[in-house]
Formats: structure tokens, sequence, C-alpha cells
């Protein structure tokens, strides 16, 4: 079997956790977002009191034989020359990660690059990028299982090491061009509408990746099997992706999704198994079109909406220090009854009133 | 003169500001939100390469006498217990205060409760609560002025010691009803779209506090000069951040602008003196209904929006570490030229493409 199986969280210990919600001092429900998001820790992790240390960022990095399209404001060299930085720790990514505490891994599953081996770039290469998936598939079956076990095998190291928060994050000219197919492939959204203008297309270069996306999706056909769409127009980093959600989740890993190639990817891993869902916590909107319809699909709301549209994971490393607190506030928040604040909430329950019902 | 002098920004750093980002190796604005953010602090703190050090949230509590109305689910005697878990170290906003840094300093301008010296509490009580404004005029001009000027030194204090970002909090039971009736006297907003729930009132009792509210504002009428209109309808705490903000706008440093209540203080103080305007980072969007139109209506958009409606500064502590990020971003972040990165943008420019203009 390609993928290790994955348990859907149980409901009961989000109970427990709603009413420890309720018993600290404080008007209830007041911390919003911030409690649901602990709510769903609880959950991942299947224990009441999670503790889940540092995460780890996974940066998976590839480039994408589509920009030959033109389909990209930036020459391909920028995925190589992006590793580079990232490797001698610059790069906002780094910068994000160093700041919140998140382990940095960059990873080569595909980059049109050879880098030194002395660098801190892990070699897990594919192939020196995928095939024009305007013209050809962008990979064979091989190369995707392969891609998919790069991922799988990447978070197995990070379980074995007790990491218990996984991010990831891509960097490849032309991924946002391979996404946008993918999304348009697995979903009955318009390809206008899963199309945006990645680092930064012109009003026309826009229309032209539209037009190289239409054609390329009326050569290939709209492919509803989900592997099979990542074979024909994903990326190497796009499956590495995949396979490493699929992964995470088997281990009850909390995985901090960030944009829109990394959502893209979560739909993926959520078509080939539903359960996927439950471990995953989506951390902003990015400003690329498409995100937010895709968003809305999966009845997903994202804890940031900065306009931030970088890539590299950087929503989700920026997201970190929300989720941090809240799992603090939830574990060391002081009871009305340690408090010695009077508990508001049990004169209105005897009024009748639900605050969860009316909120 | 009550209030000390504020300077308005000028935008000739914020250009130069923009250059700067412009140069970084990531597309052009890519970082959304954080972006803007690190522009307003280079603009606040008058320098190309601020450092701004670690916060001061000052929290400052008061009673009300409207709640004899009863308008608040809480009972009054909240405001004290949640004061001493404060001095304690304890409550929501004690515990995120530790974790982000922030220095917490909690300030008695008028809570109906006399605290031991020993607790760190600083007493600059003005009354044992305000009068009920449902009957009465909630503050003299005298008490108004103390008000102001307890914000005013506190400030002071922090700007003596060297803090240049300050956050205001605030703690009070009925604090909602007593904003709703500023807002609704200083602006065209209905009052049933200034008045919200609070800490936790059921539909009948929202409908209450509307009425309540309508028979003050028909007792007072709309008051449009907004010291008066404090006096009328204030809390001793309201007035007192009015006061902070005048000062520490004045000190040209970056004021954190939490939730519903804040921003009601942020109307009255930008009212006074619009140039406040330029030093006010809104930190988050409350659920607390009205605070949404008064976003609008100020045209602020926050960085935050999870549900949040705690009060104490809460939504202003929490957003912290992004407002933090944004600057270290800006100011770590290595540029195209050092970090070997092609910039593409130039292509761009060449295309006569202005990606300022287009997003």
């Amino acid at each position: 079997m390609l993928f290790d199986k994955v348990t859907p969280c149980t409901t009961t210990l989000e109970r427990e956790a709603w009413q420890i919600w309720d018993a600290k001092a404080k008007p209830q429900l007041s911390l919003g977002r911030l409690e649901e998001v602990a709510v769903r820790l609880v959950a991942i992790r299947g224990e009441l009191r999670p503790t889940l240390g540092e995460p780890a960022l996974l940066l998976f990095a590839a480039d994408h034989g589509i920009v030959a399209e033109g389909v990209s404001s930036s020459p391909q060299e920028i995925t190589w020359q992006q590793c580079l930085n990232f490797a001698h720790g610059g790069g906002a990514i780094g910068l994000i990660c160093r700041e919140n505490g998140i382990e940095l891994r960059v990873i080569d599953v595909g980059v049109n690059y050879d880098f030194d081996p002395s660098l801190k770039i892990t070699d897990k290469k594919i192939g020196y990028g995928t095939a024009n998936f305007a013209r050809h598939k962008a990979m064979d079956r091989e190369q995707l299982e392969s891609a998919l076990g790069a991922g799988k095998e990447e978070v197995l190291s990070l379980a074995k090491e007790g990491i218990k928060v996984v991010a990831f994050g891509e960097m490849g000219v032309g991924n946002t061009t391979s996404a946008s197919a993918l999304m348009a492939s697995l979903t009955s959204v318009p390809i206008a509408e899963c199309t945006g203008r990645g680092a930064g297309l012109s009003n026309e270069g826009l229309l032209h990746k539209q037009q190289v996306l239409n054609r390329a999706l009326a050569l290939h056909g709209k492919i509803s099997d989900p592997l099979e769409a990542l074979a024909t127009y994903g990326g190497f980093e796009i499956a590495a992706i995949v396979g490493g959600m699929m992964a995470a989740a088997h281990h009850r890993m909390v995985i901090l999704v960030d944009g829109f190639i990394t959502t893209v990817a979560a739909l993926i891993a959520t078509t080939i198994e539903p359960a996927v869902r439950d471990y995953l916590i989506f951390c902003h909107q990015s400003k690329e079109s498409g995100h937010a319809n895709l968003l809305k699909l999966l009845k997903a709301q994202p804890l940031l909406d900065l306009s931030m549209h970088l890539g590299e994971g950087s929503g989700a490393a920026v997201a970190w220090p929300i989720i941090r607190q809240a799992l603090n506030l939830y574990l060391d928040m002081t009871p009305f009854s340690d408090a010695k604040v009077t508990d508001s909430v049990a004169l209105l329950k005897k009024q009748g009133v639900d605050r969860h019902a009316e909120r």
C-alpha cells in the first residue's frame, strides 16, 4: 500500500477540552479562534494536555517544465538561487523560522541545478524538473512514487526525532501554474478562478498563463483521480508535500498548512484520505488568486489574512506564535475557581443561555 | 493646554522604506500587510532602521455606575477580582504578555474596591466607579482631567524608561456599554449597530442594553465634543486611555490598539487631534458588535480577526509577535544583491509593470 493508515480524530476529547476552556476565568468563548485551535491540537494529539515542542518546516524545492511556456515572471534560476540563499540562512523563511523557534529543512526533490553536497540541502532529487505538462505528463508513475516517498521519509525522520508539528513549504518557479492546473482538474472551479499572478505576473502575463492552462487541461482532460492528476500536472515538491502530509497524519502530527501550493497538496491528500483533514491547521490566506476559492471549497477558515503571497511556507511560519499562544493559554490559564473570580457563565446557565449556541 | 502637541508623520521616510522592501529577495509586496506595518513603524519612529525593544501594556481598570441598569452579564465584583488575578500573574493578559515579552502594568483609575497597597496595582484611583450615565453625567470635569492625566503620567513614565511601544488594555464591568454610548454620541452609527453582548449577554439582555442606551442618549443628547462626550458617557479607564494615547503620540511611540473599548478611545483621541491616527496600529477585530463598524469608520484594517472578545488588551498582545516579525524581516532580510538572487522585478519594470499599482 502506498500510504499508511490515517485514523480520524475522535470528538470525545474535544468535548472535554471545551469544558476546560469554559472553566477559565474569562467570558466564555472570548478567546475565539484561539480556543478552536487549542481544541484541534488536543484532538490531533489525542491527549487532553498536549505538549508540542518546536515545529519543523520541510521546504521542498523543484523546478517545473511548464516554465518553458512563459507562465512565470521569474526566471527558473531563482529556484536554485533561493535554495542557496536558504542554505546560507537567508530568505524570508530562514528569518521567520529562527525568530519563531522552527527548524527549517530544505529538500531538493527536483531542482534544475547540482548543489554542492556540503550545503545544508537534503538531496532527494528525482529529476532536473518535471516535464512541460502543456505537452507531456509532468512525471511518470515511478517519479510520482519517488516524490511521494521523499515526503514520507522526511516526515518519518521528524517523527523519530519526536517532532510533533510539521509545516510544509515550497520553492519552485512555475509551481503556482502546476497548483492551478491541479485545482482546476480536481474541482469544478473554472480555470480563471484557480489562477493568480504567482510571483508577479502582469495583467497580460496572467491572461497568457490562463491560456496555457486551458490548453493543458484540454490536452489531458480533467482528471479526477488525485494521483493521476498529480502525475499529470504536479510538481515534484507538490507530490512530496502530499506524501509528507499523508505520513504526518498517520503519525498524528499537527500539520500547518501554508498558502496556495500547500493547500492544493492538502486538497489532494484529503481526496486520497478524507481523515487527513482532521490533522490540518490552515494558517493563512494567500493573496494568490485561487487560494480563497480553494479554502472555501475545503470549508477552511485560516488563522491569518495578511495579503502575503511569498510561498516558502512563510504564512505557516508567521502563524506559529499564534498557535503556540492558543495552546499555552489553554494549558496554563487559571480557572474561575483558582482565580477567585465569579463565574458569571454559571449565572447565565441558570438563565438558560448557551453561549456556544448563540455565538 | 490639556494635551501636548502631536506631530504628524512625514511620508518621505515611508517612500525610502518601500524602496528597501522592494530590494529584498522576494516577489514584490509578497509579505503583504507585514510590509505595510514595518513602513508604519518607520514613519512613527522617524528613523529608517527603528529598534523598538519590548512593549509595555497599560491596563487601566475602573467600574461603571451604568451597571446599576442591568446592562452586563457579569457582576461588578469581577472588575476587582480580575485585577487581583492580574496582580498575581493570572488572567489571559498576564500569560500572553509573559509569552510575548510585554511588560504588563495594571492601573486602578476607579475600581469599586480598595486594593492592598502591597499589590502590583498602581493606585491612580479617581473614584469608586463613575456615576450612572442613565441618570447623571458619568464624571465631572475635574474627574475627567484626572483620568486623562493618569493615562498621560503612565505613558510619560514609559517614555522616560525608553519604552517605544505601548499597548492599552482595560478591565471594567460595564465598559462596553460606556463605549457604545460614546460611539453612538460621536458618530452617526445607530445605537443598535454600536452595541454588542459584552462579556456574554443573552438576546434579551442585549435588547435591554440597547434600550438603556437609547434612554441615556435621549437624556443627554448626542454630544459631538469629544471631551464633553467622554465626561458624559465615559469610564475612567477609557479617559485614561485617551490621555495615554495623546501622550504616546506626542512621544512618537507606537500605539497598539486592541478591541472595541480601546478603538473608541482611539476615536476620541483622533477626534481631539487627527494626527494621533499616524501612530496607531490596529491589532485585531473584536467579535464585539460595533467594533467592525467603528473600524470601517476609521478606515482601519486590523491585523488579526480571530473572533476574540476578551478585552484586557489581549488582541493587541496576541498581535505583537506579528508586528515584531514584520520589523525584523524589514531590517534583516537580504536584498537581491547580497542574496545573489535575480531581481525579476527589475525585468518587470522594463515591461512597464508597477506591482504597487496592480496589487
